[in-house]
């Protein structure tokens, strides 16, 4: 491990020195240090994180994606109107860009039509079976090993400095909850995300929550700081994402008086992982970059600012 | 303060001794030492509140309808047509069972017609404004200080043993948010109860949510497990109600295998409080009860089992 000038050991040793690494133990140092004119009382220490394309790989696909595609398949012979509906048309002609262009509520879609009808444990438990045996096609090895180490060094420090992390993600709540504490070590009921309505019922003699086709919380764009008020309340001080879905919860963060550390994740090492911004079917990322620039907000050169890419 | 046999200062001593408080007193233990059978580690500790008439008065009506009914007679002459429709013919009558009929749906309806089209901040004001200058009608004190002492000292210990405590509110979380961490020691982000949809909105260059008459969720009857389970996600393990609208809540936390406490406060005392159960507008419990004793869940009688009612 590396130490820093003061001889303690670095907390953030997947980040070169530069910048980003600079702002980012700045902000922890001003708002933990007592006496210091902005510093924040523990339980006001919030920091959100976006999860995909910012904690782990969201290129060629969104993993969820990748999750729901093979059900589509599985079950498209029983539905021949899928040929002609959007985006089902374009999952079964291997057409991504096209089921790319069907957003965020495209993929709830998918969702709606294939993993509803069962219950919630259910659902959590394919989700577990499916996470230990899928792997990404490029990396070869489990989504959850293709998560960033220089995040969950942020994210350890932050919480070792009394900072609450919460996972903010345009993903499924239920998507992320069953593997998603013992991957970044945040607790289920600090993971905000998109969902799907649920019903209340009685299936021999045991209560279950049945998920229904409905939308409940798109929690991506304009609906992150709906799901942020939602399910936390408190204003956030940190946000942490990497696509203009994540701008609103950046300026919802960035309200108020006090203390602020936004960053945004750019996706800039095609050898080490992939680069791309605007012209990307997932995870675009233009406005957001123009508003962190405007603003002065920290933005995270992927291959400059990184060490290493992933855990090992 | 009252000592227990072994000498430690009884962490109940608004309770009178009996099963109520026995049941309590054994689950805690039974869940929380070492070694035994039943022990429940701590991240799994959650506990749940419901809060009218569980944690505070109810009658003669759910507080938050005495805060919204001023609002409805206020704007009542810019509404004409509210002369004929209900709950708002109701409220302008004065015909509070006929207000209550309309049940929490129709108490949602009030707050959309009134307590919309403001930004949640402004709405967190108009609360902690009225909570801070209205009396309860009977008692002549703050609705904050009609709380249950002995429910207090219920939460203080299982917090005091670990447990994470939860409101579930069929109230509004927006409501309860304002005044609810410093009378119950809850964070807001503890807070589970009925809401609005809200859309994210920039009001002079600063990002607001604004509340929308649209109902998001009714936390109440079948919505409680929705509720704790999209805000919660783990299985609770204690639950405290007192009506039929936390049924399925206590359903839902005695499913599953290990050790399970669920209480229900029975309303018995109309000289320190009030006394009712199957002939009540608001807080009817009648299927609940039935179910407590079918079940063998603790059933407090309040005017036998509580020493004193109300926080000093």
């Amino acid at each position: 491990m590396t130490t820093q000038p003061n001889g303690q050991p670095d907390p953030l040793p997947s980040w070169n020195e530069g910048d980003a690494k600079q702002s980012i133990v700045d902000f922890v140092r001003r708002t933990t240090t007592e006496g210091s004119s902005e510093f924040v009382p523990l339980h006001e220490r919030i920091a959100l994180f976006d999860n995909d394309g910012t904690l782990w790989v969201e290129q060629p696909m969104y993993t969820q994606l990748a999750f729901v595609i093979a059900d589509v398949k599985r079950l498209a012979p029983a539905h021949p109107e899928w040929q002609t509906n959007e985006p089902f048309r374009s999952v079964l002609e291997d057409d991504m860009a096209g089921v790319a262009a069907s957003g965020a509520i495209g993929i709830m879609k998918l969702l709606g039509a294939t993993q509803t009808g069962i219950s919630t444990t259910e659902f959590a438990q394919a989700v577990s079976d499916w996470i230990e045996s899928a792997r990404h096609p490029r990396f070869k090895r489990p989504y959850t090993e293709c998560v960033y180490q220089p995040m969950l060094e942020l994210m350890r420090y932050l919480r070792a400095n009394g900072f609450k992390t919460y996972i903010v993600t345009g993903g499924g709540t239920e998507f992320v909850r069953p593997w998603a504490p013992q991957t970044y070590g945040v607790p289920v009921e600090q993971i905000v995300g998109s969902s799907l309505k649920t019903t209340f019922e009685m299936r021999d003699g045991q209560p279950v929550l049945i998920r229904t086709p409905e939308i409940y919380l798109m929690d991506d764009g304009l609906g992150k700081p709906v799901g942020i008020h939602q399910f936390i309340g408190a204003q956030p001080i940190a946000a942490f994402g990497n696509s203009d879905g994540d701008l609103q919860m950046l300026e919802w963060t960035a309200a108020g008086g006090g203390a602020r550390l936004i960053l945004i994740v750019h996706h800039t090492d095609a050898e080490r992982e992939y680069a791309y911004d605007t012209q990307t079917p997932f995870g675009r990322l233009d406005k957001a970059l123009q508003t962190a620039k405007a603003r002065g907000w920290t933005v995270v050169d992927m291959k400059r600012d990184w060490k290493t890419i992933f855990s090992e």
